[in-house]
C-alpha cells in the first residue's frame, strides 16, 4: 500500500471533481495531481533523493496537503513540525530528523532569524505562504511552475513515509516512524468507520501536523472526497467554512467543541450540511459531549482513540453509540472499540490479558502500529516488545470489547488537545537556580480537561515567585507546555518505596470530587 | 494482519452474542471460537505441523467455516476444493497441493473409493459431516470433544493462508497463493463497501469453496456479525433461510438471482430482513438486474468485481448506483470502481495506461495481489510482470473511474478478424422477454475462423425462433456480433461449482475434432 495510491485513486474517480477549497482558491484533483507531480519534480531538481527528509512547518492550507502527497511521489519522508513549538524545539527536530528542504509559510517566517545558523543539515527553505517570499527562500508557486512534473517514485510498503514527532517523556521528543502500510491501513479503517464517500467535504480545521486531523488527510482523499481548510481553528473560523464549503465532516479535539458550544453566534450559521464530527486526542467531559449533541442535532459524533505511534487510531466510539435513550446507552465515558484490522488487548505488566472489568495497560498490534522511534532502537525494542504496542495507557475493556481509558501512566497531560509530557516541563523548571524539587501534574480545567501544574520545592536559600517560574519556563519551552499555576511546599514531595516521586498523592487533592480515576 | 485476528476481534465484541446458525444448530462466538481452539488442537495432534497443507471437500455449513480459523490457528494453510469437480481432478488437486489432511462431510462420503489408492499425501480424512462416520476417517466432533484446544499459532501477514484453486485455460487447475494480508485487506474493503456491522447477518448461499462467498467469510467476521449457512444455493432454501434467520446481507451469483426472480412461490416468504445483496462472479445482464431491483424493492444491489487471484475483489458497483433515475443511472453496465487500496489501470499490451473509453487489459496492483501460483514460478512471474497482476479480462473506464468489462479474455469470439465480446449478446439476448437463460460462445466456421452461436433457454411459457431472436439482437447490437445460429435446450445451462456457466461444455460438441483450446 502506498500513500500517492490514493491520490490517484481520487483522480480515476473524475479530474474534474473538487480536490480542495482553500479560502477562494479551489483546485480540481486534476490540477491537484499535476502540481504534487511538478512539485515533486522541483524537489528532486533540489536534489532531494530516496530517504531525504522534507520537513513543513505552516499552518493549515492546501498547499500543505500537496506536500504530503508531492514528498512521497519524490520518494523522500515528510516531518511535520509542532506549530505550537518554541524555535530552539523546532531546530531540534529539524537537526535530529536530518531535514534538507524546510517548507514554511507566512506564520513562520518571522522565526527565520532564529533559525540563521542553527540548522545543520537544512540545505533550502521554501516559502509557500501567500506574501512575498522572505529573502533566502524559494518560492513554493514559482517553484511548481518552472518545475517539470515527474512520474511518481512509488515509495510505498514498509517504507518510512514520514517521521511524526511526539513529546518526549525524557524531554527529548521523539520521531515516530510511520510506514505506508501504517498510513493506509489507518485510512481503510476510518473509512469503514466515518462513512467517507465521493461526497464528503471535511474540514481540516485541527493542525494538520497532528495525526488527528492526520487520520483523515489520507482517508478522505482515497475515497475522492473534498478537502477544505481553515488556517488554525476558531468558533468563528469554522462555523463560517461549514457554511460556506457545505462541510459535511471533521475532526475536532474536545476543547474545541468545548468553545463551539459556547459560541454565542452559533444560530448565525447554516451548519446543515453537517452530518459527522469525530473527536479525540484527549478525554471528552461527558457533560460537554451531551450539550454538544444537544447543540448540534442533525450531526452524529464519533470517538476516535489513539496516538502518533498507531498512526493513529487504535478504537472507534462509533455514532449509534452516542445516545441517551435505547439499548445502545451507557457507552458515552468508553473510547470505542478496536478498528477493523486492530488488535487491542488489556494486559498486566507481564503482557498477560487481564480480565474483563479490570485496569491493565493498553497494548495493540497490527498494521497500524509504527516502525519505531527515529535513531532511538533500544526504546523502540522496549516499547515494542513480544510483538506489541505498549501504550502506557491504562485502561479496562467491558464485555462487549469497549475500552474505558483511566489514565494515561507515561504520566502526560493532555490539555486543550495538546500533549504535555510533565518530564519534559519539570526539566524546564529544574533548570531554574530556586528550583529544589518540582514535580508537574495535570488538574482539571472546565476549558481545557486539563491544565498544567506544578508542585515545587524551593532550595532553601532562595526565593522566588510563581510569575518568575512561568516566565523562566516561557524562555525554554513552548507556551503551552508551560505551568498555569504553581503551587510551593515546604516539605519534600512523597516518594515511592523505589524512589518515584508519588504523582498519585499529588494530584488527589485537586481531582477529589472529579470521577476521574488516578493511577 | 492475520485471518485469526478477526475471529479474537469478533470474540472481543461479546462471546455471548450469536456467530453461527446452520440449520437447527446456533453457536456463540465464545463456543466457535474454543472449537476453532480444539480443533487446531486436534490437527497438531495429528501431526499437522507448520506450512502443511489441510483440505475441504464439503458443502456449506458452520463447520466448514470453523476450519477457516482451525487451519491458520495452528500454523497451516487451507486448500478449498471445488465441490463439482470429478475424483479425478480432485485427486489431482490434493497431490498438487501435498495435502496431508482433508475434511470432508456427506455429500461426499460416497466418493472415499475412488480416492483409494491414489491420494499420495494425505495421511488422515475427517469426517465432519451429520451421519456416522465412514469407515477409516476420523469424527470431527469426537476430534473437538478429545483435543486440548491450543493457543493461536499467530500465523500471519504475508505467509500463505490457503491454496485457492482456479480453472487453468490449459486443463489444469493453478493453486492460488494467498496470503492472510491478502485476505484481509479485502475484508477491510468489504466492510467499507458492503457497510458490514455487528448486527449483520450474512447467508452462506454460493458455495464456500469459492472466493465470491470468501470475501465476506472474513468480512462478516471481522465485524463480529452472524453466519448463515445453506449446503448449497436452492431457490426455496435461500428464501426459507433469509425468513427464518432474518438474513440482511448475502452474495449470489448472477444465474442465482435468476433464478430466484423466477421462482413462482418467492412472494410466500418474509423477506423485509433482507437489505443488501452482493453479486459477481460473472457477468450480470442488465435485465436481469432491473428485474431483481423490481423483485426486491426494500434490498440494495450491489456488484463485485474480481477473481481468485485478487482476493477477490477488485471494483464495486455500489448501491447508489443501482438506480434507473436521478443523476447517478448510466452505470449498471458498469462493475464499478476501485476498492479503497485497489489501484487499477486499463493498458496495453506494453502495460501503458490506454485513455479512457478505450478498451485494454485490466491490471491491478495492491495488498489484494496473490503471492503467486503455487508450483508454477514462471506462470506467475508472467502473470505478475512488472508489478501488476495481469487479468486477461478486457475492459474500458469511463470518466468517472467505473470499468466495464467487455470480455474475460479467454472467452471472446474471434469472427473475420472482429473481436466479439460474448458478454455484449448476451445482454441483448436477455433484453428478449422469452429468454430464461443463454450463453454466447465461438463455433468452428470455416471462412471467418468461428461464428457466434447462441445456446438458449426459453421461459417455460413463451414461444420464439432462431430468426425472431436473431432480428431481436439486430435491434440492440452491430450485426457482425450477433449470433449466425442459435441451439435451444430445455434442460438448465450447465454451471461450475462457483455458479459460473460452463461455456467448456457448451463449446465441446462444435470444436470436438479441432484444436483450440478452451477454457
Amino acid at each position: 500500500m502506498y500513500i500517492t495510491q490514493s491520490l490517484r485513486r481520487a483522480v480515476q474517480m473524475g479530474a474534474e471533481r473538487i480536490a480542495t477549497r482553500c479560502g477562494s482558491r479551489v483546485k480540481t484533483w486534476g490540477e491537484f495531481e499535476q502540481r504534487v507531480a511538478s512539485f515533486a519534480g522541483a524537489l528532486q531538481s533540489l536534489s532531494v533523493q530516496s530517504d531525504d527528509r522534507v520537513a513543513i512547518l505552516a499552518l493549515n492550507s492546501d498547499r500543505y496537503l500537496e506536500t504530503y502527497f508531492a514528498i512521497p511521489w519524490t520518494d523522500a519522508v515528510v516531518v511535520p513540525i509542532n506549530v505550537r513549538l518554541a524555535p530552539p524545539e523546532i531546530i531540534y527536530t529539524l537537526n535530529d530528523s536530518g531535514t534538507k528542504v524546510l517548507i514554511i509559510d507566512d506564520a513562520f517566517a518571522a522565526m527565520l532569524p532564529a533559525f540563521e545558523g542553527q540548522l545543520d543539515t537544512v540545505e533550502h527553505i521554501i516559502f509557500a505562504g501567500d506574501h512575498e517570499a522572505p529573502a533566502g527562500t524559494l518560492n513554493y508557486e514559482l517553484l511548481i511552475e518552472e518545475a517539470d512534473p515527474i512520474e511518481d517514485e512509488g515509495r510505498g510498503g514498509q517504507e518510512i513515509a514520514g517521521l511524526f514527532y511526539t513529546g518526549g517523556t525524557t524531554g527529548r521528543s521523539k520521531g515516530v516512524m510511520l510506514s505506508h502500510n501504517n498510513i493506509i491501513s489507518n485510512a481503510a479503517n476510518v473509512v469503514a468507520s466515518m462513512g467517507y464517500t465521493d461526497s464528503t467535504s471535511y474540514l481540516h480545521a485541527a493542525p494538520m501536523f497532528h495525526l488527528a486531523d492526520g487520520a483523515s488527510t489520507f482517508a478522505v482523499t482515497i475515497v475522492g472526497g473534498t478537502h477544505c481548510f481553515i488556517p488554525k481553528f476558531t468558533p468563528t473560523d469554522f462555523l463560517t467554512s461549514v457554511s460556506n464549503f457545505k462541510v459535511t465532516h471533521g475532526l475536532l479535539v474536545p476543547t474545541m467543541i468545548n468553545m463551539l458550544i459556547n459560541e454565542p453566534t452559533l444560530s448565525d450559521y447554516d451548519l446543515s450540511s453537517l452530518s459527522r464530527l469525530l473527536y479525540g486526542a484527549s478525554p471528552m467531559p461527558e457533560a460537554v459531549l451531551l450539550q454538544a449533541m444537544k447543540t448540534f442535532p442533525n450531526c452524529r459524533f464519533l470517538q476516535g482513540y489513539g496516538m502518533t505511534e498507531t498512526s493513529p487510531l487504535i478504537t472507534f466510539l462509533s455514532d449509534e453509540y452516542h445516545v441517551t435513550t435505547g439499548d445502545k446507552t451507557g457507552k458515552l465515558a468508553s473510547a470505542g472499540r478496536a478498528g477493523i484490522t486492530v488488535e487491542v488487548m488489556i494486559a498486566d505488566e507481564n503482557d498477560n490479558e487481564v480480565p474483563r472489568h479490570t485496569v491493565g495497560e493498553v497494548l495493540t498490534r497490527g498494521p497500524h502500529v509504527m516502525l519505531g522511534y527515529w535513531k532511538m532502537p533500544e526504546l523502540s525494542e522496549t516499547t515494542l516488545r513480544r510483538g506489541w504496542m505498549h501504550t502506557g495507557d491504562m485502561a479496562y475493556m467491558d464485555d462487549e470489547g469497549f475500552i474505558y481509558i483511566v489514565d494515561r501512566n507515561k504520566d502526560m497531560i493532555i490539555s486543550g488537545g495538546e500533549n504535555v509530557y510533565s518530564t519534559e516541563v519539570e526539566t524546564a523548571l529544574y533548570a531554574h537556580p530556586a528550583v529544589k524539587e518540582c514535580a508537574v501534574i495535570g488538574i482539571p480545567h472546565e476549558q481545557w480537561g486539563e491544565q498544567v501544574h506544578a508542585v515545587v520545592v524551593l532550595q532553601a536559600d532562595q526565593k522566588t515567585s510563581e510569575g518568575d517560574l512561568i516566565s523562566h519556563c516561557k524562555s525554554l519551552i513552548a507556551g503551552y507546555k508551560c505551568p498555569r499555576s504553581i503551587s510551593f511546599r515546604e516539605e519534600p514531595l512523597p516518594l515511592s518505596g523505589a524512589g518515584k516521586i508519588l504523582k498519585t498523592e499529588l494530584r488527589k487533592p485537586f481531582w477529589k470530587d472529579k470521577n476521574k480515576q488516578v493511577s
